[in-house]
């Protein structure tokens, strides 16, 4: 057995909320090992919160975590990023250019500028970059994506995506809605970058496909807002198939409704991500199946993702664990010199930039009265 | 008690679909006495629908039947029409001008020119014109409403409205497929005609609001087809509410996905016809609640519309019945100079004008890219 | 086009339930025509009803409708029985022993010795023998008939079957609960009698198997009630198959919560009333696949009782018709010598006398704390 | 922040199910550490596994490892017993006699003479014995405990409990069901025992109501099976509620099919452990509530074990984790001599005795033909 993977972590100190999603998802599966962070820019916070999480070396700054855990012998193999998203890329540059592989929570940036700058450096750098887009990762979207790969639905024709919440329907004053809905730190887009760029990216992971073009209608509903709170939008992809896409923040008694609906020449899928150990299949006139997570006749590429028995759900978790468990499969192998697992993959820069692309777009073809814009 | 209304019917002979449905819904609640039918144009035909159907007079001819109706002491006073919708503006100016009733199914007519002449008809008649929008006969459809207009949810902000099935994912050779994929018979709108008109009206129904403009995608996915089988529509609302339609006749899987999602400043709504005994109300802030047809706490909109117990399922003929009860009560209190129930109503021409504005639009603005166009 | 079959009605005056479900169900397929009535032993409520429902013949005495009806040329030819449970063996006397056919609302007598008493002059008579355990007329049910039939399940092992109300969670003051409470009138099971035996019934015209032998735990919970509110019941079939039946009315949250489970060697069927449009068959080892009436995959078993295509519910009302429809079917064979559709059958007197042994079953056995008791 | 806790493991090696939960459990929430193991008699197998697992000590003899934990310094401090059910009591045994605190899989023994053994022994310890009764983890069924104890649902009157599966619907050859279905290893309950025992513990977990005496029909459907593979079971709680208890593992189409439904004087509560996220409440003559793990009007005792936000669906693993997160707690406060957080509890011998008693009590009712027997 390789040894577990030494990780740090920036961001994700006292009150936040994905800070400690990244560090189960890590634990999860025991690849990882939690031995350095950053977790405030305040050292005092940063320190409680280290002491907290048994975490043996606490930084303040980044740029000097960066370094110091280039130079330790056992320093930091990867770096978990889990700020607000206008940190992504100062950050992960500095870690990239070290070595250090960076596993980034979405969306990539909070500018395309940086967007493009990330994917440079990326590009330059020894180390890989990982993308949470955690959806990607629950077994049925997998079991989804390889069916559509098979060739199950035959040609795509329509995609229907939504992304559905209610916790922004009103002003609200607490660490996370503050800056979600401040341009400075989440970027342009409100709705749009902070679900819709996971509703976009579910859809063209599994379908395969790249939107050509958008046409959206962005608006805030919450007065003194400064970002978008609900978007409807619609998808041209490439190839021919048409796509909706709606995200919003301001859909009551919807706590976090992320739906996928594929249709097929042949056949149509139907996901829910509130149910995720069920995915509907209907090959066109036949009955609609329900097929389950570890259940009759799932596929290896949901299987090989599956902790427990059918009918003993999987959540959110682990969907998110299971990017984490192909990113250490897809390091370990790196550092070994090992061939991983056939199934192992994970979003990455690609699937970033699409994103940042996607809210820019929408940003664009809003301003221009919906007018169909190019990603 | 009053005498059951006699009614006469033009279309719905052999093998029509919709022709029945009106048959069963004008009977379930005894309101409605079947005397008179121009069920084809073919005389043979006619006759033996007429026989089948235990109907006393047959026509072959809506022209001569509307005269010879209009001149008997006990003719129909009112008709149902139930043919391709090229006819049923010709056919309504026959029975409208006569001072004979109409009940018409959607959409009002297959042009808008022939919608605007209805219109007119309709307004110079001393007859009723009863257009079967049947979705809005729904219990729980008047419950949503009444709710709406009651302030439960406040001031609306997004509407999510859909209409998917798939049985026209590939060729298909019957009577109902062939009209309505003929745009001689069925107007400029596919999709958008066939069940776009009841999502939009179902919209706007339950909302009480009106689409000032709209962007559409209209697509033919499947070849050698000369209408819309799919169609991706943004809406904006007067009043500053948006909303998205998805209407599509490709979607495997899909039945009769008729479903509104409703979402206010202080609560949500969301109904889907295929489990059309409830309704999902959430005050925002507050656990879902499932409102059920004669359930605890509804109100007197959809009681009056319930002939059985909360858990005896009433379906799609009893919504569609409701429409004709209603109808009922307004033309026997016509009849009679009474007052009918203060909850009765009808959709009628304004909403059969909107409806075929509503595909006017979808056309224009997909020819023009999907530009905004007003309604 | 045969003439409608005339119908009269014992029962069913102002301020019933089930005669207006009677009425609207024999409506509903224009089979029949209700022609005379004896709507209540008060003769000016008996006049009233009549009027109201536009009833040429009306009657206070049972008895004198009977000689009369049979007298007519025009006269009833059949009969629906629609008071409590004691009347239907003294009402349908009258009526089978002069040749006129009795449609009978369930449970067939309020007492064994009356159902054997009912039994025997239901043969001797010439007239047909019809008992309204209407959930068997819906088409999802007879599909899962046809699929045990032919085998798709395998040897039946476990059979489910449940159905919980909550309206008589406390003491009520209405006609419906009056009745049903009183051991005069509604026999000696009170859940049981009034639902315990459709969900007995439900289960055997499924699985085509009968009740061996029960134990049975009855009680009442509301203080002051005479009849028992709750039942479990365990079952042994003929033949090994083991079940379990629960019957409630003291369940809060459940409207009308008929539900049925079978299980076999190779298959299960799940139906719940509430949506009673779907069945969910799993082939063991395979992915469940939801069951749709007029959908993919459908027998002709369903096929023949379906008026609307799949996605357009049909409820209780039209599985209710479905079994005035069958018996119209038998009925006009009868009166015309003729062989009626294949597919034609009604519960009988064989349903009805296992329904009343039933009942007298799960009392015996709770009398004697539950001991195994033989049917 | 305190050390993490030491934990040793018996069984739990290669090809196991249940260890590999219990070990991402643990994990979680990151107060434990994996230290020492047994995971097979097997010296080779066992330090196989030990390797792949990175735990340092590895044993293949439980008595062994006991003593030599005992007297190490930072020797394990608990152990997690994962064994097949006829190991727990000798296990339990050697280190409870040690003073090392036991988390032990269920059902607490083999034989009711062992689980009195091992509640005597549990007793005279100064370590803790906590049973992983895992579905009293989940935050809806501690949310639903907390309602009834508040008086949300009156005096409870029925309770319904099911447990249903399929995977032994045909002879199995695999090791999960192979000692699952030895007496030697299992007991004298095969379904009752597996999962049984699971529904009667959540019964009386969310109720606070004892079973007095039940009357059960165990069967074995599987030729050549030496245990029951369903049983239907009566209940009479003390205080006056009446049960239903079905479990099996024979019922196709059923993956893990754990379902809950309480009824009270005022209200109900149902909850499906394949939707563990929600729980339905009805207040009578109430609309029914959906309430959501983390959503809105939810209490403390759900909240406290919540890890995500509402519609972030928590599972299997999540639920099994609280068992473990709340051992923590009392195990930390024990060792620090501090009080742990108000919330914290934990199934333990006494839930253990009453669930190898309700196998015992089945066992004997069935081969009394059903009768009544005290618990």
């Amino acid at each position: 057995m390789s040894d577990r993977i030494r990780l740090g972590m920036v961001g994700g100190g006292e009150g936040a909320f994905i800070g400690a999603v990244h560090r189960i998802a890590a634990r999860m599966d025991d690849h990882f090992e939690l031995v350095a962070g950053a977790f405030s820019s305040d050292a005092e916070r940063a320190e409680r919160s280290a002491e907290t999480l048994r975490v043996a070396r606490s930084y303040s700054d980044y740029v000097e975590m960066a370094k110091r855990e280039a130079r330790l012998k056992s320093g930091a193999e990867a770096v978990a990023i889990v700020t607000p998203n206008h940190l992504h890329w100062p950050v992960a540059r500095e870690f990239l250019k070290r070595g250090i592989h960076v596993i980034c929570d979405k969306p990539l940036t909070s500018t395309l500028a940086d967007a493009r700058k990330l994917a440079k450096a990326a590009e330059s750098s020894g180390a890989m970059f990982i993308l949470t887009h955690n959806y990607s990762g629950y077994p049925m979207i997998r079991q989804a994506r390889a069916m559509v790969e098979a060739g199950d639905l035959g040609k795509i024709r329509v995609v229907q995506v939504e992304y559905s919440q209610d916790w922004l329907s009103r002003t609200v004053d607490n660490k996370q809605a503050a800056w979600r809905t401040d341009p400075e730190k989440s970027g342009a887009g409100g709705s749009t970058g902070d679900i819709g760029t996971h509703a976009h990216h579910l859809a063209g992971y599994v379908t395969g496909l790249q939107v050509e073009e958008l046409a959206a209608d962005l608006h805030t509903f919450v007065d003194g807002r400064a970002l978008d709170d609900n978007a409807h939008v619609m998808m041209r992809y490439q190839g021919g198939a048409k796509g909706m896409l709606w995200c919003s923040q301001v859909a009551a008694g919807n706590e976090n409704g992320l739906r996928l609906r594929v249709y097929g020449e042949n056949g149509g899928l139907e996901w829910d991500q509130e149910n995720p150990n069920q995915l509907w299949y209907t090959p066109l006139g036949e009955p609609k199946r329900l097929l389950t997570r570890a259940g009759a006749g799932i596929g290896d590429a949901a299987a090989r993702l599956s902790r427990t028995p059918a009918g003993h759900p999987e959540g959110y978790l682990e969907g998110f664990a299971n990017i984490y468990s192909d990113a250490a499969a897809l390091i370990t192998a790196a550092r070994d010199g090992s061939t991983p697992d056939a199934g192992a993959h994970v979003p990455g820069i690609a699937d970033g930039l699409a994103g940042v692309g996607f809210v820019d777009a929408c940003v664009r073809s809003s301003k221009r009265n919906g007018a169909w814009v190019s990603m």
